[in-house]
């Protein structure tokens, strides 16, 4: 086990490289040329207005979450150093057994210092309830806060097309009807007095491809007229074959220019079909309603008796759809659920094994007894504080850098139809690795390799107790893994080494005009796929070792202290967010807080009764009983804030408009809001695939059959 | 253990009984004096017409129930019988164990009989899954006929007040307007279009006692007025104290005539002051609309910011009403739902003394090792036979009987708002009872009297290992248990006992006039909360001892042949159902049906790993997923059919009743429809409690001050 001295020059080589990076940031960001990696919303800002209050407002709720949690863990590491470490260092156990096990001083000041059965134990029964009574207490206020301030942004918000629009799903195929037909019937009837019109989907994704591969011969052509336009003596030339690597030798300008109208017009031919094509029209369409209410209605109700058919729920702002997904019929999306979780969990249990060899390098006091040859390297001073503070810590945070990626990719394989809920879905996953695999795989692996006899024949009903002994021995790694990952990832987030590097090597490699370099820095939004589950992990470690080894809360709040910092550079300077998410992320925090809650307590129990301490058990069994009740009271009261649109507000906000703009034409309004990108950037002056059908319009003008021939269909009034 | 042989004459003893209950039953119902008892529906009928449509609906619902049972258990009986019996009896595993444990023949024929490791363990597993996939199809296959014939039935009925009233919990408290004011503006401004009216809830516990103290008087002075009448002579006189015990003398007509005088006058007060206070008004209102479609979205959706005010529920039909509960409020009701939760497992808990004590009676080979002194008696062979087959499961059964009504008192406890409600979350309590308390205590209990040493200390992941070796040993009492109580309980329902001795017992003692005799046979409804918890308990041993111990399926079978033909008599002739349930029990049926299946799947687990089987884990452990998976799918796909109402199937009955009655007054329709039924027999002639306000009336006609002072009010439109 590490000691504080090794903790001391762990922290001090943190300390350095983090304040490094700050002057590195520092320096870098007065650079002109740098300016578009730390500053890149101020170039987005010039180019397109974000709305710029919805903005604060979820910036406000993302740095509150720090701040809160400061407020949560500050409280408590005063009383944890005002009460629990004397209490700690007081008594003995360690030193009476020390003939048996390694301690070192930090363990002295941890719980497990403090004799079994003693009557010092009470002071921790005391102290848990004072930390679940206040955390739960700042999680009220914070979650009716949130609550409170989504509803009165939703309420300031301006007309947005997603408030009155609904994504209805899974339309049964009808024989005699297309797609487009059935849907305004369906509509025109179950929803007769505020149906305004809908726009069907297209399967574009080939024309997506097109597009794309256009886009990038024009780049080239860019390229080599401005390398023509320098040095006009060399006409710029190319091989035909494969990445220009062998064939006939053609002249690059001119085969630029062939490709890009042979991309034009398949592209063009491609649109045509799509749009004539019945086939390519998905069973899928984006229902517009004449009021709020009437959205609001049609999201929260069933409209069929086959509840898999007509499945209807709020559409996602326009730019926060996720196009590729919208297809996927509603069994297959759970077959494919199914799957990625099996797969999910496959990844979750492969990961440990790396992991588990990794941690077994950071105790080297156990590695040395099993491999000897090992002890002269080991036994050097520094070497051995640079492996136990540094190494694996960084090891592990190199398997983790993988890891987002491939999450996302089995999210998107899913079949979630929006950004929003990709990224929710994406945090989940990655907390739960997270949590398996850096927190319960360093727990028990680590005190495995200690403790090995005693751990291998486990049952489940021992759990509490193996967990309640093992946590209290592993606090040293933790603190390490606080500072590595904790503190220098906060620390290269804000200098965003990665972007920064790319950013450069694009520019040194890949730009070839203005437009790429535009295209070079594109800010990225708040990834909070990665941000959350990292800030819900050091919650968790702060949760669990708050009682059992509150020396542990410094450096967990220092770690929010710089996460706060960063973050709030971040969201006001770099992010250019996909979608507006209203604190919509704030129930997912909530949930997994409110667990590591029942964790620490459960974990307690186990170790108060392998202290013998069995009169405390009746008083801990009743504090997950509680934090449960609290849980469920808080789902109720408030969850449904973040999943449903009420009546009365939809209402309110429906006759407000009404009053202030009597003539505000809707219908206009929604016309191509739900069109997909790729037909808006490519014509926006075609009146194909407008808003179907209106109450002025008695007639029905339909463009399935081709975007040029209408057809005037009778319609059901 | 039981043998074959004390198995015959227990089941000959049963067979006996059952068929001279069978036969009293055939005697009994031919004397006119039993008709009110056995048919006591054509009685009713005779008085009052009962929805026959949509008693033949949900009778051929319930009665079905037993038969798709018998469809699932028959084939299974026979293929176990073909061919898991001989793969048992061929092994002789227990004859090489003899000299370790007792064991008898039907032990011999049980999966406990195959030798461990044996390669005929794949058998099984084949059969598991045979049997896994065979349910599953069924069930879904009923489902989906019951999801069908629900919605042909609910298409099928007439209107009915429930169908445009909404149940509206919750509303707030404002201090400027009367509950009446504030739900009318409520509603008229947030359901504008479709909002008829509503009637608001008084509280009238106090009126309800004082009518049913006059009643009782009432019925005193027929009583009187009759004895007088046959026999002039002597004038009937009583005390005046306590029960007529002392005090002075008084003429009984004079007497019980001045009491009815008293109570009057005392009802028409609190009438008066319920009628008159606006703090008698209960925060609760019936509110109807003019359509169902509105109906149905205003049940659906949530009304306010706070989810936990205006709280919209379909209303139960009126007569459903369970009047005394539906002014609890929210966070009281969650409360009672704590606390009665755990008084719940409090009263399962604390219930295994006796039952655990009863157990140990049923082995007697345990006992009179630990008691040798009753050996002289136990020796005896037909006290043995008796002891071992009858006792145990008729102390328990009397348990049993005194159970329902302290679950109902719960479930009332609770504050469930209707009494379909009320029976459902009763036969949940019953169930969990009877299956903690029957089955696992008889499971883990009796055979921890025979393995107490390797039982006492198990841990958590050991329960399935000790349930799969527990399960196989307890068959014999399992089908004494179900000739004992299925069996003849069956044929003490059909027989009606207990009502038929209380009709007697009534008519002797207590029936004074003929409307006495009218009310002494109250044919009581179907007792959903006791039958359906009984159905499930022999399903889940069916299901559980399908694999392990086939014998026991023709004895389940027979309890369900019984049963169905039971349960058909009663439901055509006996039974006047309190509400129209609409098959709404199917998915609680289903529910744990599936659990069956789930923990019949964990226990061969056990029972297999115990075998040293290991090679069939694997495919063992994909069961209980793919079991899983087909609830889900199911709970999806039709669990909604029993909980919403689509809005599509509400237009079509909408669009159908305008068509055919364009001018039918759905107004004066639902009038009164949730008046409190104190006030409708009390005086329908009374013009108070009309339903509040309509669309044609530009005033509303408050009536919260005072039943005669008609207050003028300006409405919001």
């Amino acid at each position: 086990m590490a000691t504080l001295q090794d903790l001391g020059i762990a922290a001090a080589i943190n300390i350095v490289v983090t304040f490094l990076f700050l002057l590195a940031f520092a320096l870098l960001k007065l650079q002109p040329i740098n300016h578009r990696v730390y500053y890149s919303k101020l170039y987005i800002n010039g180019l397109r207005r974000v709305g710029s209050k919805g903005d604060q407002k979820s910036r406000r709720k993302f740095l509150n979450l720090d701040l809160k949690q400061l407020k949560i863990f500050m409280p408590l590491m005063l009383l944890g150093f005002m009460v629990l470490i004397p209490v700690n260092v007081t008594d003995n156990n360690l030193s009476k057994m020390s003939h048996q096990i390694y301690y070192t001083n930090v363990d002295k000041i941890s719980i497990a210092n403090v004799q079994s059965g003693s009557q010092r134990l009470w002071v921790h029964l005391l102290m848990t309830y004072v930390f679940t009574i206040w955390t739960c207490f700042m999680l009220y206020k914070e979650y009716k806060t949130v609550a409170e301030m989504r509803f009165e942004f939703l309420a300031a918000e301006g007309r947005r097309p997603d408030q009155f629009t609904v994504l209805v799903r899974q339309i049964p195929v009808d024989p005699d009807e297309s797609v487009n037909v059935h849907v305004e019937h369906f509509f025109r009837v179950n929803h007769a007095d505020f149906y305004l019109g809908h726009q069907v989907v297209y399967n574009a994704s080939k024309l997506v491809k097109l597009v794309k591969k256009k886009e990038s011969a024009q780049n080239w052509l860019d390229y080599f007229q401005l390398k023509y336009a320098r040095n006009p003596s060399v006409r710029p030339s190319r091989k035909r074959g494969f990445c220009g690597l062998w064939g006939e030798v053609v002249d690059s300008i001119n085969y630029s220019a062939e490709q890009i109208d042979q991309l034009s017009k398949e592209a063009a031919a491609e649109r045509e079909r799509v749009l004539g094509d019945e086939k390519a029209i998905l069973p899928v369409a984006f229902v517009s309603f004449k009021t709020r209410w009437g959205a609001a209605v049609c999201a929260q109700t069933q409209q069929s008796k086959n509840p898999t058919l007509w499945l209807t729920d709020w559409a996602p702002e326009p730019r926060d759809v996720y196009w590729d997904n919208l297809g996927i019929p509603y069994v297959e999306q759970n077959i494919r659920r199914l799957l990625v979780t099996g797969a999910l969990i496959a990844l979750i249990l492969f990961f440990i094994i790396p992991v588990t060899f990794v941690q077994s390098l950071a105790n080297l006091d156990g590695l040395e007894k099993i491999a000897k040859f090992l002890r002269p390297i080991t036994e050097r001073h520094f070497v051995r504080s640079f492996l136990q503070g540094f190494l694996p810590g960084l090891v592990l945070k190199l398997f983790l850098l993988l890891l987002p990626s491939i999450l996302m990719l089995m999210s998107k394989i899913e079949g979630h139809v929006s950004l929003s809920m990709l990224d929710k879905v994406t945090a989940a996953k990655y907390y739960y690795f997270m949590v398996i695999n850096v927190f319960f795989a360093s727990i028990l692996t680590g005190a495995a390799f200690e403790q090995l006899n005693s751990f291998v024949h486990q049952s489940a009903s021992e759990i509490p107790k193996t967990l309640g002994n093992a946590i209290p021995m592993k606090a040293t790694f933790f603190i390490t893994f606080i500072m590595v990952d904790g503190w220098s990832s906060i620390a290269g987030d804000i200098l965003r080494i990665w972007p920064l590097i790319i950013y450069h090597l694009k520019c040194m490699f890949l730009v070839k005009t203005e437009k790429d370099r535009e295209n070079a820095m594109s800010p990225g939004s708040a990834n909070f796929d990665i941000v959350f589950p990292q800030v819900e992990l050091y919650f968790l470690l702060g949760t669990v070792y708050a009682i059992i080894t509150p020396f542990i809360l410094p450096f967990i709040i220092v770690y929010f202290g710089f996460a706060y910092i960063a973050y709030r550079h971040q969201v006001i300077n770099v992010f250019n967010p996909e979608y507006e998410s209203a604190a919509a992320f704030w129930p997912h925090i909530h949930n997994r807080i409110v667990a590591s809650l029942i964790f620490e307590q459960i974990a307690l129990l186990g170790l108060f009764s392998s202290k013998r301490a069995a009169d405390s058990t009746p008083f801990l069994i009743g504090l997950p009983v509680l934090t449960l009740a609290f849980h469920i009271y808080c789902k109720n009261r408030f969850e449904p804030a973040f999943l449903k649109y009420p009546l009365q507000e939809a209402m309110t906000k429906d006759t407000i408009d009404k009053a202030l703009q009597p003539d505000f034409g809707i219908k206009s309004f929604l016309q191509n809001a739900y069109t997909h990108p790729i037909f808006k950037t490519e014509d926006d002056n075609e009146e194909s695939r407008h808003l179907q059908s209106s109450e002025d319009q008695p007639t029905l003008i339909c463009t399935t059959r081709s975007t040029h021939a209408k057809k005037v269909v009778p319609i059901i009034t």
